[in-house]
Formats: structure tokens, sequence, C-alpha cells
């Protein structure tokens, strides 16, 4: 299983994935799955995946294949707009569909993949993009500032609770990371290292990044202080109902 | 969609589940999903219920015929031990399996229900268990202490970390309000009232029930106070990590 969230701010954006693959629980590695794009001052883009790893894999790969290409429809390099570099996503999702789905199909595999694309182009928005096993896409914009992908659930209620348009980039991160203690808590697919991203608004190339070790101090200290402030809250919240019991 | 949820501990079993039906979004409705027999002092069940609802309905419309049947593998008043009254459940739900499966499928219609049924029989031990939709079914025990069912995933991180063997029925039950409350942040079809039920173990009988409406008091202080409280606990977990944006 996977978890990737990104998140779209005022300030930038933040984007945090996690590294672990499996099939099979014999069969569990570590695999990036977060790819960045740049041309410094021009353009900035950044993908991240979930799902069929032969899948994902080779979508990036043909985006690889097709930079430099020159043809605003292939090469990240070349389009236009965000609205284009999806575009670009959902086209080399849907040419490995094209290639693979019926093998897969007859193995009884799913073809699913899914990713999430934030970027900046020179001259255009920030925009953060969820794309589609079909290849088509959605935009974050007005009360939905965040996407997820893969392992979602465990780890939504925290940003439904805490992040908003106009919250700082470092909280969003630690936000993120907390969401990511509490998907991993509950579902042991998902695992280190987190690799986080952070992008800020206008600057087309990234900002700050890092992956997080299982032993990372900050890393570690956030997930033990958050058990600890959730247990302590969870003492201190509602009165007695005085229920007879 | 659904949310229930039964938490075993050494004082007894707390039982709680959401009331919101929906068979698309124009057509929710309220519908009570804790259904309780009985006999004080002799024997007491809880069921709880999740899936289409024609066949939850089905299963406790005939575990209600079948009582005082005296047939001890119908009969919950007849029922020689929890295990026996899981397997009437489980024989009640493959009953109606047989009945209807086959039309359901022909109009495309998932047969899904699944149940947590929580009680306790003279003499023996209090016990849950998890019914699954082929009527098959297992126990918590160790370290497994409770069961969802329906829309679980929001709502467990917090089960996870709070609730252990040796909690408190209050604890427990507030932790059970806290899960649902994450629950219905971020899906809008579980929704309210709750069924709250605790049962005291070794008492044969119901020891508290309540339905907790949206404006209930005691409800509400939980959702603000647990809102706010994590609020202050993000603010103050992990101290800045220094990074360089």
């Amino acid at each position: 299983m996977t978890y990737c969230v990104g998140i779209l701010l005022d300030q930038g954006v933040v984007l945090a994935s996690d590294s672990r693959t499996n099939a099979g629980i014999d069969r569990v590695s570590t695999f990036r799955k977060m790819f960045t794009f740049e041309r410094p001052g021009e353009r900035f883009f950044t993908l991240l995946t979930a799902g069929n790893l032969s899948l994902t894999q080779g979508v990036v790969s043909l985006i690889g294949e097709w930079l430099e290409s020159e043809d605003p429809e292939k090469d990240l390099y070349a389009a236009h707009s965000m609205f284009n570099a999806a575009r670009i996503v959902g086209r080399a999702l849907r040419t490995i569909h094209k290639t693979d789905a019926g093998y897969l199909q007859q193995h009884d595999v799913d073809f699913s993949a899914s990713f999430v694309l934030a970027g900046q182009v020179r001259g255009g928005r920030l925009r953060l993009f969820q794309i589609y096993d079909a290849g088509n896409f959605i935009e974050a914009m007005g009360d939905t500032i965040y996407f997820q992908i893969g392992e979602v659930k465990y780890g939504k209620p925290i940003l439904d609770r805490i992040v908003r348009h106009d919250t700082s980039l470092k909280d969003a991160a630690k936000c993120a990371l907390i969401s990511f203690d509490s998907t991993m808590r509950s579902n042991v697919s998902v695992g280190p290292p987190i690799d986080l991203m952070i992008y800020r608004r206008d600057t087309l190339q990234r900002a700050f990044t890092i992956r997080l070790e299982e032993d990372d101090p900050y890393w570690q200290e956030l997930r033990e202080g958050w058990g600890d402030a959730i247990h302590n809250a969870f003492e201190n919240v509602g009165h007695d109902p005085g229920w007879e019991l």
C-alpha cells in the first residue's frame, strides 16, 4: 500500500509520500513515490504516485522519455500550463494502459494507479491536481485544498481538522507528518522513510526536501509527542456525563 | 453508510452505532442499527448491523421469529453459549442469503451485511464477535479488543491510541463517541443520532443505554472540546525543526 498527500496553501505546497511497496507480505520493498521535474526559474513539477508499481514506474519512465521532445502535448518542459502538464501525466497513464491493461486483466491484476501533481509554470498559478486511473483529473480549489492517494482514510481526520488555505508551510508539513503517523499506526503496509517536499509559491524551484527515516529525531519527537498529546487531550475533554452505569 | 463499534473491556462492553442509511443522496433515512435481546439475570445479547438495509432487517426479523422456538440452533433464548449465539446470527444471515442473494445479483446489488454481536449467557464469559457476509465469524481476544463495521477507517486511529482492556467503561464510551465524531466529519453518510449501550460484565442485563441526538449537550461538549483539544495539541507538539524553507 501507499500513502501520499499534497496540500495547496497560500504560501505554497507541501507534498509527502511513504516509500513502502508490497506484493504479498513476503515482498515488501522500499521505492520512492515522489518525482520532481524542474527547470529552476522557469517551471517546477512534483508527482506523487500510488497503485500498481509496474504501472506507476512505467508512467514516470514514459514522462522521462518524453522530456526534451519539445512536444507540448508530451514534454513537461514544453507544457504551456499546469493544465497541460496534468494532461501529459494522464496521457502517459493512458499510453501504458493501452500497452499493458489487457495482459494485466488476463492475470486478474487490477489496472490501478493514481497520481497527485503539483507545480507551477512561469507566468501561471501554482496548481494541484489529482489524476485518476482513467487519466482524467480534478484540481484543488475552494475548500478542497488537499488530495490524498493510496491508503487515505486513517490520515484524513487530522487534515480535516487542522489545515486551512492560510496554514503556514511548516504547520502543514507537521500536519502531514502526523497524518502519516496515524496511517502507519493503523496500516502496517504504509511505512518509512517519508519523503517530504515544500515548495514556496512563485519561486519556480524546490524549496526544501527531506527524507525522514524511522529514527529521524524530529519525526520521532513528533510521533511520541503526538501520542502523548492525544492521551492528555482525551483525559481532559468533556465533563463526567453522570451516567449511572 | 454506517459506523458501528463494539469494545470488550475488563469491566464490560461498550457498543455504539449511528443511525443514518442512504440509498443515493436523495434517500437518506434514520434507522436503528442496534438490537438487544435479553432475559435479565439469564442472558444478554446486543447486535449491531451494517450493510444492505433489507438484508440486515431481514436477519433481525428472522432472529426475532426464531425466538421462543426453543431450538438451541435458532433461538437466542435457548442458545447454550455465546458461540452458539454467534452461529445463530450467521445462520440467519445464510438463510436470508439463500432466499435473496440470487435476486440481488440480478439487479447488481451486492449481498453485503456484517454484524457485531456482544453478549453473555449465564455461566459463560462475556464475548464479542464480528460476523461476516458469509456467516462466518471471529472473536475478540488478546490484543484485539474492539470490532468495527461499516465506515471503519476514519474512527480507527483514536481507538488504536486510547483503548486498552483495562480502560474504564466511561472512558471507552467517550473514546467511541470521539471515534464517531472523526468519522462523521470525514464521511457525511454517517450521522446522528448515536445509540450507545454499556453492559457491565456478569450483570446479565443492559446497564445503560442512551440515544445521543445532534444537540445533546454532552455530545456537543465532547465534539467541540475535542476539536479544540486537537488544535491545542497540534500547536504544542514538536519543536521547530529549523528547516530552511
